[in-house]
């Protein structure tokens, strides 16, 4: 399913992501589908304001870049991280993050998976309102 | 070296690509250094306008995303290829190949570079002006 497109946006929105890895609306536009040759598989993703993941692991690790939006970003014991348009995140091989937009704001990142031979995502619990609520400025 | 940033533009223009690999005016933003744990380096690359990189290969290939502007991508023995604004180019390994702007435009492109525990680059020669001009639209 497609909506229609910002025009001012460097991808399509893509597909509606599965509910039961994402709470609230997310879009995913595969640019790279995981590639035995290059090991490695890279989509563009939309989070509307409240979205995000569940929390999840990557066997390979994991490159977010914020190319639009305010988003969240947070690794299991850490605090809630604030994303804008050219941050660029680097997770660890089996760190327990999540990541999706602010309360206020969509957010777009591009997120890159190497090491996909190992593997591409285990996905955990859902971020529950409560954690989702925790980010203070 | 830093210039004055765009600022419709994600990342910050980075510092001058070297003459020994581009011809023209060449920045480069390293996103993600070559890491041991991630294999991978990625890059945000801005071409002045006539501007590109020497023929060259990557033994892990390589992904670009094309963000800004209007460039060209050619692979050995096939006709030179238009990239616009979310574009995205698969290079498999040991493709020998170039890319870079347009006659017309400025370009900016994400190079992405996985399987880095092979190697990253191996630079071949310039990519001459005839060969450049050979863009047929």
């Amino acid at each position: 399913m497609n909506t229609s497109d910002d025009q001012n946006s460097i991808f399509p929105k893509g597909e509606r992501a599965s509910a039961d890895y994402f709470t609230g609306t997310v879009w995913v536009k595969m640019l790279i589908p995981n590639d035995p040759n290059l090991n490695c598989q890279i989509a563009n993703v939309v989070f509307e304001p409240g979205a995000r993941n569940n929390w999840h692991t990557h066997p390979g690790g994991q490159i977010l870049i914020a190319i639009d939006g305010i988003g969240y970003y947070q690794e299991k014991g850490k605090h809630i991280q604030l994303l804008h348009k050219g941050d660029v995140v680097k997770i660890l091989p089996d760190v327990v993050h999540w990541h999706g937009a602010s309360h206020v704001s969509e957010f777009t990142h591009i997120a890159i998976n190497p090491n996909t031979q190992k593997g591409i995502v285990t996905w955990l619990e859902r971020v529950t309102d409560e954690e989702y609520k925790k980010y203070a400025p």
